[in-house]
């Protein structure tokens, strides 16, 4: 009975353990990066012993896939709940842009982790990451085929492509930093980049009022 | 008196030369990576001796700074030819696209040298190749200036941002490799990209013209 009425109490306490060690692993590994970050740091950081970090992850490398992962989780899990709370195809996209925008200014580090010792690793293409990165880029390319079939988006315009515009162009839009920025900055800047890409997909029929309607933010 | 005559036949001699070790190089580079690649095997594969190659180059990094140099060099000279015989921006830009997809399908693995290797290296803002990237995009932002003048591309656009949808979104596109697509495949997904990107910048005068000018390609 005790053993029973214990184990959903222990799983909470691991659980609460298990996010104390995601949070002090990437902090370490964005203040220090991959190479220079070590298990003692992390688990000084973490005030826990190093054996438990080791039952925890078999490897560095592990580690730092599990913080990815649980930050992917999450921003996927967020923008899928934001796309949900709005009807036009153009509202879905313009808070997807923004989104995007803040994932540059508030989360380059672990973004610059994910790119430099995940992505490009040869076994890539294996692991969940890949997976949740095709998660990632399917909710816009789902909004850009609903805007086909509502009108909103322009029939001519293939989804690849359209994926290709938003996702390298704000890419290379925050490629140049924008941890400087403060929010209204950003906004600002994710506001005018949307009525660009907007203006590229959008229909015949909201074509014509669009740039208007989202207007132009005033040149940075 | 023989000396001065010899001096002449001489250079171009040692050009040859330089050329040669350049262009085995940039093969041995290219075929093996830059950690793989050793100055004997450049040597072997340029018909010198090793110690020629040294009193060419102090290093295999200052070897692979001439080669990318050399190839960025020509790069920029063929385009700038290019646009000049261009008289309308949108022609110009449309050139710069294609010859922009050319460059991910033909020369991948020279660009990932150059990023890879030089791109993220600490010194990169110190390197004359950063300079000779400024001098690649301002071709681009030159002739989007001059298309806002002309009218032929809407006042309201931000060069900066035009740009980062430019090469950003060409960028992203050519990320999942087109080095098995034929030339004619390449100029077809070129030319869908540039009639997008043509449409988020052209000014009102030519935009309603401007799709059914260029024309989608057929979705790909």
């Amino acid at each position: 009975m005790t053993t029973v009425a214990n184990r959903p109490r222990a799983k909470v306490h691991n659980r609460d353990r298990d996010a104390e060690i995601l949070d002090a692993a990437r902090t370490v590994f964005e203040e220090r990066g991959f190479e220079a970050a070590s298990i003692a740091g992390i688990a000084r950081r973490a005030h826990v012993a190093e054996g438990t970090i080791y039952l925890y992850s078999a490897t560095k490398r592990d580690l730092l896939l599990k913080v990815v992962r649980r930050w992917y989780e999450g921003l996927i899990a967020e923008i899928e709940e934001a796309l949900a709370e709005r009807v036009s195809v153009e509202a879905k996209l313009r808070y997807f842009a923004h989104r995007q925008f803040r994932v540059f200014a508030e989360d380059a580090a672990i973004g610059r982790l994910l790119v430099r010792e995940l992505r490009t690793a040869p076994d890539y293409a294996d692991t969940d990451l890949y997976q949740l990165n095709r998660r990632y880029t399917r909710l816009f390319t789902s909004a850009v085929r609903a805007g086909i079939e509502t009108g909103e988006i322009s029939s001519e315009v293939p989804s690849n492509l359209a994926r290709d515009l938003f996702f390298g162009g704000i890419e290379h839009a925050g490629m140049g930093g924008m941890g400087g920025l403060g929010p209204a900055r950003i906004a600002e800047r994710a506001e005018t980049f949307f009525a660009l890409f907007w203006k590229a997909v959008a229909g015949d029929a909201v074509a014509s009022e669009a740039p208007r309607r989202s207007g132009f933010a005033k040149r940075v």
